[in-house]
């Protein structure tokens, strides 16, 4: 695609030789001749001295590079990720499979297939289930008895959506994900012995969601595990039974969330972050990488640590705590002074012993 | 079912209409009528206002909470939680697939196979395996050479049991869980390879183990790798190599134990916690979420933090930690407070010099 | 095998009767006549005392355990632990699967299928994907379009490898991994939802490779995710987009590496560790288990704790952390002191008034 009609379709400025012909998206460090890079973190703008591209999408506002080779054109977009985003999305390539069922699947004669469905091999779909219109499933996938996939779903290799689980439409879950396992719930008997509560409510994914590689989204007793329209969901992730996760929400990788705990819309939670049984994380809140909430939050609050408190304080303790031995001495030499204070002087002595 | 066969069913004492039908048990925030639902944790007393459930399960202490809805009846319980449990037994649904083996699956002539079982589609065992009777084998389950599953266990979707593990009765497995992977065993050699060490030895879950969706429990080099009787593993758990946990013992999805430590009987871990190798943490231990055991742990020690010290020490620190920069600016006033003590008065400065 | 042709194999010194036949390697409270054992971690030299091993292997300087069996022979070696690993890979028992493609499997009529492949049922092997000599596909495992997979592999059941990925020579990759899923690249909107970033560029795992079970690798938009020649990575991790891992690198459970950072050859890192998005991890680093980083790391450096600092700095630190009730106490006793120092004395009220 020539450079300029790129700039069109990614609204950016252009600032170079529009004829240039772009033919893939590339990271800095990998670009060759041909190649549209972007550089979004200006941590990365010292890498545009070696890069090999022949057009850079930047920031509308920043100073051209003055180590970037001269003939290297420019996109100035108003947002680069996004346009950067969206170029990806112009030179994505489609491998959908074939459409249709293959012959080695074993499909219940009562499950309801969408048109132009694409079932690979291997994939077992249990009486009842129904599977949307143009949704793909993957080798070795398993639906289960009366689950329900919306239109335009894409289901990665050996995913388990378990029986009765709804899930809408544009749904993509990455491989080995398993949707609707059994919650967590046992009853400690005076025996010491753990009583099964069974585990057969509902687990709705609403559209637009995506599920991690080997994420674990388990549903509860009674009541319902969800998660809302628009949120995405990293690889590794447990989502605990009866937990209710908003709209728009980001959690990143190995993030756990123990059952019931809702978590608000907009929310954003770096990796490995845990989360409290029965806890209400607000609306637009922000954790950290491996925060661990242990109280419900308020909407907007940025935390950090363990326990999780507000970033800002968490920074500044931790300096402090990293230095704690330092303060361990001054507050002995401290002591050792008052000491010396109190006792080289008759006068503080004499006004000790009255006491 | 009557409210009131369900009350002597449940052993509770019943406060309403006992003719009331009850068919369904159902969270409070989603109960209408015809449901039963339950309050065990104090913080919902506040919801059963709202609540549209005609019948809940309370303690027997409990005060009738003023605003709940008059015609609402009760259900007291010495444990509303085991009662709870029990109301949800009654009225699961056994969902179990249709006996037999299906025929499209990969069994091994000389494999055994026990009466009533059911084996889904794509399910492979290999040669010399063994599954007991009544055992459910839900699709695309891999069970090695010479592995052997008791009687009335649940294999979900995507499980893979390895060679010669050996699986006691009444043992679930959610989908994705693998059993007998091998332990991360390597020794390093002078030029900085790993040599792997073949890990061949024996993987054992006893009876009444549950173990969660994608949760990986590795095979050691030598000795064994070992899931006492009546324990409940959650999801995404990592077992190292040469693990040996004890009897009823619960783990929360996330935990991480390392090579060759011991977990007695009767211990509780919060998700998320991570134990060192070769470390014994000792009966009824109970390890807060995130905690990261470090050192072996007496018998019912309640550990906290990173590193695990005792919750009631790990709280009042982290309550200091939380204001140590307030900490540090006394110990700064407090020096300049000394120092001007100690320069303001000549006859301190005359005995400093003295020295 | 004869003890004493055991002892030339494995470079050890024998210490007692060579004529001794050993049928296997076994652990220490495990072992009994005709096993070997070995104690490479002094911890369990105690354990000697009720070993029933007819020989063990120890360091060429212990000093003769007093309370070992007197007919128990050693083997001293130089590296215990290598001659243990040594000694299992000598007793380890191939259990390869029969050679052939399986006949319910979905081969498609482009891929190529190396010599002496063992490729069990179930498998589905997408349109131009490549199976190299020897290597090991056990079943359910699901290769995409396009993928290499070098030679002498060996794919444990239900692996996922997709579209593209490229896999060396010798690589093991356990039970349920994934390499090659989406990354987790969303450009977040102006009106707060996320826009998709297709992930279609490169994974490359080099030669002798190991990677866990349910272990997932995720692939870039741009760019590529590299794990380098001789890694080994434990389960249940997470690789985010575009990370370069290096040589030799040992990962140990749960950890998990944010999207583009870049670990150095020779690194270890300890379970749970977590590592933060576009780092730069030094060679050689250490990182003890659960450790959070949040900066570049300088190579050779050993870190600890949340945030990672030296672990010199932070075990000294955590001592005093778990005593900050007293330190508190102890500024209150001095601001206490203090207070009287300075009232006490009518000179030193005098001096304040004067400011």
């Amino acid at each position: 695609m020539k450079l300029r009609a790129l700039a069109e379709r990614l609204q950016c400025r252009l600032e170079g030789d529009g004829d240039l012909d772009i033919v893939r998206m590339s990271a800095i460090d990998h670009a060759g001749p041909g190649d549209l890079t972007f550089v979004a973190n200006p941590r990365y703008i010292a890498q545009l001295r070696s890069t090999g591209a022949s057009a850079v999408i930047v920031a509308a506002t920043l100073r051209r590079p003055p180590h970037l080779r001269a003939d290297c054109a420019l996109l100035r977009a108003a947002d680069p990720y996004t346009a950067f985003a969206q170029a990806v999305r112009l030179f994505a390539q489609e491998a959908a499979p074939r459409k249709g069922i293959d012959r080695l699947t074993a499909v219940a004669k009562d499950a309801s297939i969408g048109a132009d469905v694409a079932i690979g091999p291997f994939v077992a779909i249990d009486s009842g289930a129904s599977i949307g219109a143009r949704t793909i499933v993957y080798p070795n996938v398993v639906i289960g008895r009366g689950a329900r996939i919306g239109d335009d779903c894409v289901l990665h290799s050996q995913v388990a959506i378990r029986e009765g689980v709804v899930i809408g439409h544009r749904v993509t879950i990455q491989n080995g994900a398993v949707v609707g396992s059994d919650g967590f719930g046992f009853a400690t008997q005076p025996d010491g012995s753990h009583l099964k509560i069974p585990q057969q409510a509902d687990v709705v994914i609403e559209d637009d969601v995506e599920i991690g590689a080997n994420t674990t989204i388990d549903r509860p007793a009674v009541g319902e595990t969800r998660i809302r329209a628009g949120t995405k969901i990293d690889n590794l992730v447990q989502i605990g039974h009866g937990v209710s996760v908003g709209r728009r929400v980001l959690l990143a990788s190995q993030v756990g969330i123990a059952g019931s705990a809702v978590i608000d819309d907009d929310v954003v939670m770096g990796g490995q972050v845990g989360v409290g049984g029965h806890l209400r994380v607000g609306r637009r809140a922000v954790a950290a990488g491996k925060t661990v909430i242990t109280k419900s939050v308020a909407p907007g609050t940025f935390l950090t640590g363990y326990p999780g408190i507000p970033n800002r304080e968490w920074r500044k303790a931790s300096v402090i705590f990293r230095r704690l031995p330092e303060l361990k001495k001054r507050v002995e030499e401290l002591e050792r002074l008052v000491t010396q204070l109190a006792t080289k002087r008759p006068r503080r002595r004499a006004a000790s012993r009255r006491r």
